[in-house]
């Protein structure tokens, strides 16, 4: 492959580049910001009402009726997060995720467990999301339900090829579906409201499962079922993250399309959940609760029922977009700080962070894979990261108006207070109902993603601090001694010691004796080619190649102490990838070889062969 | 990871390295090379006679009479394939494999085709040995028969590393099994006619196969019996193809040791399918024939039952051992004819072939897991590849005769054509009656192996053309455009400002301008640092760091035409291997880039980590 054809299949995945004085034209406007940033949080009224209806039906169908009270008390917790996160991006216009705001208000570690929160937070929606919107086309045919991981892994890739091509068009994709499911959504509740006003109710006709009214209606049950209904707020912190990539005034748009979008996620899972009450949804692994809703209210499998599936779907599958906006982004601040591997500080041409777009595919894969797709088996790992990283933003909050005492801080401090303990309790509550169902993954694996943060901050400091140039005086070495080892005499070999002889007036090719007439007639053929260059010729008893040269390398290091040595390896590039096999393989061992030995440059002569 | 503490670990598993004018000592006296290179063949009898009795027990008991004959022409098709084979080592003292006489005598492709079906059969031998000597011990302890795949796969591990370790110890290992399974075989063979004579038979009592006599006798089913029962003959050829590991006089030590292990494996195999005959032994996919022959003969589960079954065990696993010496020295053959990968040329320090033996345990622990060490399902795949290198073997050895028209050559040709008509006939036997039931795994493989021999040679061949000296006249230059990419200022960049100095006097350090602020720091510390070192800044006016880069370089190898351009790369020496991935990828990036750009020298000035 030549370095061309590198940079055109890189152009077709990723798309022109585009100069930096034009970055701005790919910002958000309310309108693609809200279908870009809030699809997350819309979306998760297609499944969160199922989850707490599958968590009461173990006491009957009675405890279904618990379902509305609890869906009123999320959604006023809903409100107030927003509420209060609406107080951060005012206070934090270039961007306040959680992990900005804790490590700037409470400490570095708070910042980056919110951070190792986030990301395993935005992994999960990926797979949740996707999941879920799989759901939705297997709802509405049944048949393909056992394809559901390879359909999920479909839209997986889409998806990144897409976001590795760039924002402005995710934007674009991505309004059509978001407003679409919206309006399918309020088609539905006014069709639905209607005939419950007008007394035409046909309810749903589904068997109930087998585990119905094994269980007493517990306050523990309740609790969970609450908790599980809480997947409802997941997705609410994308908007004040994602404040840099509005349009100007970036904190004006971004606030109202944050009210906006609270108000539509309330209204719809309200909605839902009562609609589900009067149709008589029950929780079904095969079948969602909306296309329940859908078959009964509109009369069967017909348009318009499949219409609302089409725009579940989409807006599910592309409500893993918020996190392939987030995850690079937060990956990249994280970079910055040097917790993360530099790589994922590196824009691509498009802008896009390619690296973190990869890192974020593959691990949704993997959940997705290992999952076999069953969103109820995902969501109980989801909740844990979502509810630490707004704690611990709101708690930030607090902190951060305490401290600029800015006039009204009071007001400020009392509404994230409130938002932090109302946070913190659902957090208490989702470890204590949810742990045993998988969430002790995520609570395992924020400890870890912290550790590694801290080990890589501290192998970038201690290398910073190897290489201060503050007091370094290097010491002065003006000969160089190149050593080419060789096999025999050919035209690489040639070309070698022809550009060797350009680098010092000491040049040795170097040769392992392993058959004498071979060596007797070398030595008479440098006549010819030899140059300036002296040949070494060495002995090997043992007909090792390797134990002789290296032996000879560390001597002619040894000779003086202000040298440079330099080991020149001619190398062939060969015009087909697996011709790399019958080439080099010499040169590999001794580059390996020398790896470690301090002080000796390795070059690399390149003899490019034509076909 | 240092450079010493790999070569402890080579030490560990190859020994000592040994020097070279003491590699005769290496070699195999009479006794010791019937070990090592017979086991084999004898230990084929093992399995042979009952894949005689599974294939005939379809057409009753009634038909087991058949074996008797069946055995005794196989037996002769034995004998004259031996005295064939001893006829080629003395023509080819030096080691006359069927690669070599076939390629000497009738043509490259010829020799090629013998080559790709030696492999197939050394690989496969291992895979057959080591399943049946499993068998052996799954015969004697039923309960380890769910294991018998790890069992196999440990016995492949400690052949592995017995062979990395060297030939000698390998003669040594071995020589004991090989005996004892002889002995053990005889006094089977002397206790089960003493008791037939003196009629003190107590018959096997087992039951008989489900498809016991669901067939006719047919001349298609006597015909799979004896293409069955030439099992017997595999592994024959291998003392004239280890000719040279033989003490001096080596064709004399060959010779005789062919003629003592071609009469003890047609007396084992005769006595063995005669007394099977007797004692009413029937085909059992768990337990072995002889195993069957050793409770009936000696009475039960004793000592002497388990003695033959180690015995049998030992031997074969060990008989695997006759493969391990053979595919690396075949590899290496056809390697220095440059139809293999020069890395199967590769001594290693102990005189053993690593790669060679590596890429055999490979592949035979690929055959042992897919067939899940059944040795009934491996044995079709085993005889195509034998037979025909017989064939070939055979044939080129006629045409040999006829051309050295030696004294005698008539005999000679006659008793090697004989053989080839004679391995002909079974090879049309074998490929008609095995085909269906794996053996076109083979006879697909071999083409295409004999296709990437050819693919391969062609490739080297026309490498020797472009770098033949020949008429070679390089440009003469004479000056070395230095450049060194650089994101900032720090030691490892100042190290290599230092090293490039030494190289030419023009020396560049090239910067893309990312941010004005950091650029004009850059120019400010310039003056403290920069030396003779020109610094040039680039714009990127698209944030992108490797175009404008590869721009410039490009840019700089035309500004001359005799102009050699080094491009100079500090490069991260981490301490420990996680901290590489923190480390070095734009290095990563510029040395792919630069990889298939003509006359570029890349040369990496090592910054060595502390911790």
């Amino acid at each position: 492959m030549s370095g061309g054809s590198t940079f055109s299949l890189k152009r077709f995945f990723l798309g022109k580049p585009i100069p930096s004085h034009l970055a701005h034209h790919e910002r958000l406007s309310r309108v693609t910001g809200l279908a870009v940033l809030s699809s997350d949080a819309l979306s998760s009224v297609a499944y969160a009402t199922d989850f707490v209806l599958a968590t009461l039906v173990v006491a009957g169908v009675g405890a279904f009726v618990y379902a509305i009270p609890i869906s009123l008390i999320i959604a006023s917790l809903l409100a107030i997060v927003a509420f209060s996160y609406r107080q951060t991006i005012h206070a934090y216009p270039t961007g306040g995720g959680a992990y900005i705001v804790a490590k700037e208000n409470i400490s570095d570690t708070a910042g980056l467990i919110a951070a190792a929160s986030l990301l395993v937070d935005y992994t999960l929606t990926v797979a949740v999301s996707i999941s879920a919107g799989v759901l939705a086309i297997t709802s509405a045919f049944p048949n393909v339900h056992p394809y559901r991981v390879e359909i999920c892994l479909a839209f997986l890739a889409i998806l990144t090829i897409g976001n590795l091509r760039g924002i402005r068009e995710s934007g674009r994709i991505f309004a059509v579906p978001t407003y679409f499911f919206v309006v399918s959504v309020m088609v539905l509740l006014a069709a639905g409201t209607y005939r419950f006003l007008t007394g035409a109710i046909v309810p749903v006709d589904l068997p109930l499962p087998p585990n119905a009214g094994h269980q007493p209606l517990t306050l523990f049950l309740l609790l969970t079922a609450f908790a599980n209904g809480c997947t409802a707020m997941t997705g609410v912190e994308a908007v004040s993250n994602g404040v840099p990539a509005f349009r100007p005034p970036e904190a004006k748009n971004a606030a109202s399309t944050l009210v906006t979008m609270a108000s539509l996620a309330i209204l719809m899972f309200i909605g839902i959940t009562v609609l589900a009450h009067a149709y008589h949804v029950v929780p079904n692994p095969t079948e969602s609760g909306i296309s329940q809703l859908g078959r009964a209210i509109f009369g069967g499998p017909n348009l318009l029922y499949y219409l609302l599936q089409a725009g579940t779907t989409l807006i599910l599958v592309l409500a893993a977009n918020t996190a392939y906006a987030d995850f690079p982004r937060l990956a990249s601040i994280v970079s910055r700080d040097r917790y993360l591997p530099r790589q994922f500080m590196n824009q691509g041409d498009r802008l896009a962070f390619s690296n973190g777009i990869l890192v974020l595919s593959v691990f949704a894969a993997v959940l997705i894979t290992a999952f076999r797709g069953d969103t109820q088996s995902l969501l109980p790992l989801y909740m844990i990261g979502v509810f630490v990283s707004f704690t611990l933003s709101q708690a930030g909050m607090v902190i951060h108006w305490r401290r600029t005492r800015e006039p009204g801080w009071r007001t400020n401090a009392c509404i994230n207070g409130f938002g932090a303990v109302v946070t913190g309790i659902v957090l208490i509550i989702v470890a204590v109902t949810k742990t045993m169902e998988g969430a002790w993954i995520v609570l395992l694996l924020i400890p870890v993603i912290v550790a590694v943060f801290k080990v890589t901050h501290g192998h970038y400091e201690h290398v910073a601090s190897e290489l201060t140039l503050k007091g370094y005086a290097p010491e002065a070495r003006v000969h160089n001694t190149v050593l080419i080892p060789i096999g025999g005499l050919q035209r690489a070999v040639v070309d070698a010691l022809r550009y060797a002889e350009t680098l010092s007036d000491d040049v040795r090719a170097i040769y392992v004796d392993m058959n004498p007439a071979s060596t007797e007639l070398l030595r008479k053929e440098w006549e010819t080619w030899g140059g300036r260059v002296k040949l070494v010729v060495l002995p090997s008893p043992f007909r090792s190649l390797m134990e002789p040269l290296l032996e000879y390398i560390d001597q002619a290091s040894a000779e003086k102490t202000n040298d440079y040595v330099t080991v020149i390896l001619p190398e062939f590039v060969p015009a087909r990838w697996w011709q790399q096999l019958l080439h080099n393989q010499t040169s590999l061992l001794i580059k390996g070889a020398l790896l470690f030995r301090p002080n000796i440059v390795v070059t690399s002569v390149p003899f490019h062969l034509s076909r």
